[in-house]
Order: C-alpha cells, then sequence, then structure tokens
C-alpha cells in the first residue's frame, strides 16, 4: 500500500484504525471534521458533506489506498436521523472523488443493521436485507449503489459490516462504556434483561480487521465480527465481576428498546478464511482492557474538576 | 394542487406532462437543462446535477407538488451509465431542497427496471427487485432510500414505475421512433426477432397516469402502463401495415441483445383501482398518432434541407 486516506478519522474506529495503520510505517493521511491530529499521520480537516470540500480532499491528497469510515453516529440517535441520508450523498462524492484522482482500492464501513435481523447468522451473500432502521437501510442501499459503481468503474472495493464493536475511546453513552464507567464509579449498573444476544468485538480488532481487509485483494461485503454469540448479561456480568463489583449490576431495571432483535451474530467464514484475521482479545481480555482505560480516564476527569 | 415543479420538463415524458398539467389551469412550473419553454408554464434552467443550483430552483419556486423526472436517458447509454449515480445523488437533494421549501406531495419517475425481470407480471410489492442493468441498481435503490426518506419526514411520496413508452417527441433512436421514421421513409425496418413481450403505453397516456398519480393520495410504487402483453414482432408488423407497406419489416435481421429479457409487463392493479386510472390509446390507435406525428416531423426535416 502507497497513500491510505482514513475518513472519520477522529472516530472511535477511526483512530484505532490510523493508529494501526501509522504503526506500519505507511503514507497515512486523516480527514476529520473536527480538528484532529495523530502521531504518524497528515491530518486534514474537513467536511466531507460539503461537495467542494469533498473533491478538493482527493485532489490535494490523491491517495491510492481509502478506509471510508465517517457517518453520522450520535448514540441514540443515529438509527432514525436524517443525516443518514446526507452521507449516502457524501458517500457516492467519496467514490467518485477517490477514483477520479487515482484512487485504486477502497474499504468503506457497512454495518450488521444492514441485515434481516433474525437468522441464526448473518450471512454477507445469503442473509436478506431488509432493514427496519433508517440506518439500515441508507447502509444497505449505499452498499448496493458502490458495488455496482465499483463493478462498471473495476475500482477494488470491499465493505466491512461492523457488528457490535466496544473498548477505548467508545462513546460514554454506549453499552460497554456506560456500564464500565458506572462500576468503577461505584455505583450501580442498571440494564434491561440481558438476554439479548450480539457479536462483541474489541475496538482494536475490528480496526485490525479493517486494516487486513484494506491489504487483502478481497472485494465485496465482509463481516467484521467475532463470530460468538454472546448475551448482554455476560458482557455486564463480566465487567461487574472484573471491576470487583458482581452485584452491581441491576439486569431488568431498565425496558428493552420496542423491535430489538433477539440475535445479531455474524458468519466470519469470509474473514476468516478469505482475509485470513483473527481477532486477538477475547471476551474477557477486552473488557478488562476497556475497565483500565475507564479507570484511566475517569481519573483525568477527577483531575480536571479538582 | 397549487405550484407544480415539474423537472426533467424537456423531455419525453416531461415535455407531455407540463402540457397535461397547463391545460388543467395549474401554476406549473419547469425545470430543465436545456434552454426550454411551455405555453402556460413558467420554466427556469438549472443543472439539478448542481446541488447549489438544485438548492436555489426550490428556494426560488418552492412548489407544493413535485413531478420528478430528470434523468439520464441516452439510449443505448443510460442502460450502463456512470451518470445513473450522479442522478441519484441530485435525487436525493431534489427531496431534501422540495421538503425543505414547503414541497407536500411527490411523484418520482421510476422504471420496470428495477424489478428482476423473469416474472408473468412484474407486481410492485412482491416482484424482486434485483436489476441486471446500472440504470435499474440506480432506481431501485434510490426508491428504498426515497421511500424511507419520506417515511421519517412524513413526506407524501409515490413512485411511478414506467414501462415502454412511446409517441410523439420519442427520441430517433428508440424502438418504435427507428421503425415509424424508417418507414415513412419507404425504408425497411430491420428488427431483432421480436418475439420479446413488452408492456407498451403511449406517452400521452403515460404523462396522464403520471397526473393522475400526482393528483390522488396514494403513496409508494405504482406501476405506470397498460398491463398489455405485446410482443414486438406485433408492435413493428402493425407500424409497417400502418404506414401502407406490410412487407417493410423483417424480423430476425438484427441479433437481439445478450440477456434481453423474454418477457417484461405490469400488474396495473394499483393505478387502475388505487389510482383510478385507465388508458386512453389502444395499441394501434396509438401507433397511428406517432406515425401522424413522425410524417409532419419527416416533412419539417425534408422542408429544412430544401
Amino acid at each position: 500500500m502507497e497513500t491510505v486516506l482514513v475518513t472519520g478519522a477522529s472516530g472511535f474506529i477511526g483512530r484505532h484504525c490510523v493508529r494501526q495503520l501509522a504503526r506500519r510505517q505507511l503514507d497515512v493521511r486523516c480527514v476529520s471534521r473536527r480538528p484532529w491530529s495523530a502521531p504518524g499521520a497528515a491530518c486534514v480537516q474537513a467536511d466531507l458533506l460539503d461537495p467542494v470540500e469533498c473533491r478538493e480532499v482527493f485532489e490535494q491528497l490523491r491517495p491510492r489506498h481509502l478506509l471510508h469510515l465517517a457517518w453520522y453516529a450520535e448514540p441514540g440517535k443515529f438509527w432514525t436521523a436524517p443525516e443518514n441520508f446526507g452521507w449516502v450523498r457524501a458517500s457516492l462524492d467519496v467514490l467518485e472523488s477517490f477514483r477520479r484522482n487515482g484512487g485504486r482500492r477502497a474499504v468503506v464501513a457497512g454495518t450488521c443493521a444492514e441485515y434481516t435481523w433474525g437468522d441464526e447468522l448473518c450471512r454477507e451473500m445469503e442473509t436478506p436485507r431488509n432493514p427496519a432502521t433508517t440506518y439500515g437501510v441508507c447502509k444497505a442501499r449505499l452498499q448496493e449503489l458502490a458495488h455496482e459503481y465499483a463493478r462498471i468503474h473495476d475500482l477494488d472495493l470491499a465493505w466491512g459490516r461492523v457488528f457490535f464493536a466496544y473498548g477505548p475511546h467508545e462513546h460514554p453513552a454506549r453499552l460497554v462504556a456506560s456500564v464500565a464507567r458506572s462500576l468503577l464509579r461505584g455505583e450501580t449498573a442498571e440494564c434491561t434483561h440481558g438476554r439479548q444476544v450480539r457479536d462483541f468485538l474489541h475496538v482494536e480488532d475490528l480496526a485490525a480487521a479493517f486494516v487486513a481487509l484494506l491489504r487483502s485483494e478481497v472485494r465485496g461485503p465482509v463481516n467484521l465480527a467475532s463470530g460468538r454469540a454472546t448475551t448482554i448479561a455476560d458482557v455486564v456480568n463480566t465487567l461487574a465481576k472484573l471491576a470487583g463489583n458482581p452485584g452491581a449490576v441491576r439486569l431488568g431495571a431498565r425496558p428493552a428498546p420496542v423491535g430489538e432483535a433477539d440475535r445479531v451474530v455474524a458468519d466470519v467464514s469470509r474473514l476468516r478464511d478469505e482475509v485470513g484475521f483473527r481477532p486477538r482479545f477475547r471476551l474477557a481480555e477486552g473488557l478488562a482492557d476497556t475497565l483500565e482505560f475507564w479507570r484511566a480516564e475517569l481519573a483525568k476527569e477527577a483531575e480536571t474538576c479538582d
């Protein structure tokens, strides 16, 4: 790989990808809407939702490889937000500008929300994709458009479907981060019933999977996940045990969202067999690492308040 | 209906829609990329592919109703053209600008190419939509995005799927126009085998169907078609008979395109029962009308050459 551009570089997944790409001594460029810098990477501030700024970024940087992660991701809001449509438009602009300026291989972030939830395993080529959410519809339809775009232009394109990522730098309002923070503060973590089965992946593994996919020659959709079915109860109880306070989780204290899926787990055979990637973290290790991060963050926050 | 804006107003379908809307004494506004004027309608020249121009059109005109027909339509090229992606982006911009500036009800032009061809009848809610062409992919995915967009914003949206339109002002390179012109010039019309079964609709009926759909309260996709299965051989033989030269068609003189569908016919129950629309022209009458038009056009062309 020569020049790699990462969009959404300051985001939860993006910052881990940038770090891993920079470690490999690649020529890493970042674009993000917020002011941002990362060691070993050249950063550009631009709003990709603006078609002119988007074009200028690619005319200026002319990356050969692209990791397009930028999207609207406000916790609690992104499922139904109108902003999703703007990101469909912007992502088509990104692909067009990338290709026109010498781009060769792109990996775009997709989501498990593209699938119709209910299958035992979500399989890239078989599971139907009639999503129930605006976010899912926009990502699923963009994937199909991007696939056709790549086909007619012979652009090398893969689509990494993200499942349930957790780990350092997660938004504090999201499940693992909020439970970890409550536990470390000595508070009781109030949760839903916890019987939902999900496919969790530590964000460093997810970033490594994105980088592996980008470096591979695999095209089309690939689930970026662990392939392991875990209940939310398992996750929060493990966190409580690791935090030294196994009784501090109250399952069933909050109602589960209406229409929430019972089970969302990935078939990872493409990732394992075609990309050749296996995750490094087991769940308990990943959660321990995450608690470490939040312990340090809370200490910093306490210092700031002093 | 108050103000109606028609995009693609100078196109084959657009000009017939504008005429029919203007006849109803509505406040009709047109937008087209080419300089264009139409009696009873106020016309604006703008390139909707330019996001700024697109926004300005809607800020200026503030239509309550919208008939969005504009798309890339170059005969022979539109099936596989990269321009289709630009029109996905532009159409999302059109819907956004329309809604933001007081728009209430929109009808967007879809296509029978959204369907997976092969079913006896293409049914709006049942026939799978995995199109084989770039044009079909872009229209199908845009329909799903537009549907979701309308749902979250409670925008009143219908989607008129066009089948095989013919009639006055058709592009001379398209089937009925080119055969009609050859016959009227006394030349032999060279055709494929002609066994392909299609659903033909006179463009005035198609325009009337668009107007009826726009005036109705029906939401979602509606096939705008005759519901009658006709072979291409029937069409060209009828044209030859009407032109007074029944022997002037050579079926099988040209190879049929690879992968061409055997049969594309619409289920028109939504159009008939929900919109309450029935076509006026039978096929023979519609073809006779089309020959009339081309006879007059060829006379004009001959004058110009004199």
